[in-house]
């Protein structure tokens, strides 16, 4: 079977992000005045597993590993059977 | 009135995307094999304004102007009434 995986990757509340704010203050200067800007991060990409309880811990163990660090960042992971 | 503001750009379809390709390569030498790998980077704020469809007006010029490059990115704006 194949699964469609969605990783979505914030920084941890408190983290600075230099991004957004970077964002935040270009928008300021075009004259548009927005707050609390936030950077969301998704990477999605299908996998070949047999059941959906192994994708998890599969997908959990690549966010450990690669795709996320944990000490900064939070993630959700959603699992959709194509 | 505060909305919820959420931008969501993506590369438009036949675009190579190197983060992508680096992510699924770095996987599989990981020994994870998963395929159609896509990134998508997602903005979100809150903007002060008196009606949704001012709202709509200025997001989608920010996008034009600033948040996107519109021959390269396809972008998705959601806004919400906080």
């Amino acid at each position: 079977m194949i699964f469609d995986v969605e990783v979505k990757i914030s920084l941890k509340k408190g983290m600075l992000n230099p991004e957004a704010s970077t964002i935040e203050r270009a928008l300021d200067l075009l004259g548009y005045k927005v707050e609390n800007t936030k950077t969301i991060e998704t990477i999605k990409f299908q996998i070949k597993e047999n059941d959906a309880s192994k994708v998890e811990i599969e997908v959990e163990d690549m966010c450990q590993r690669l795709l996320c660090n944990p000490i900064i960042h939070d993630y959700e992971i959603n699992i959709l059977n194509s």
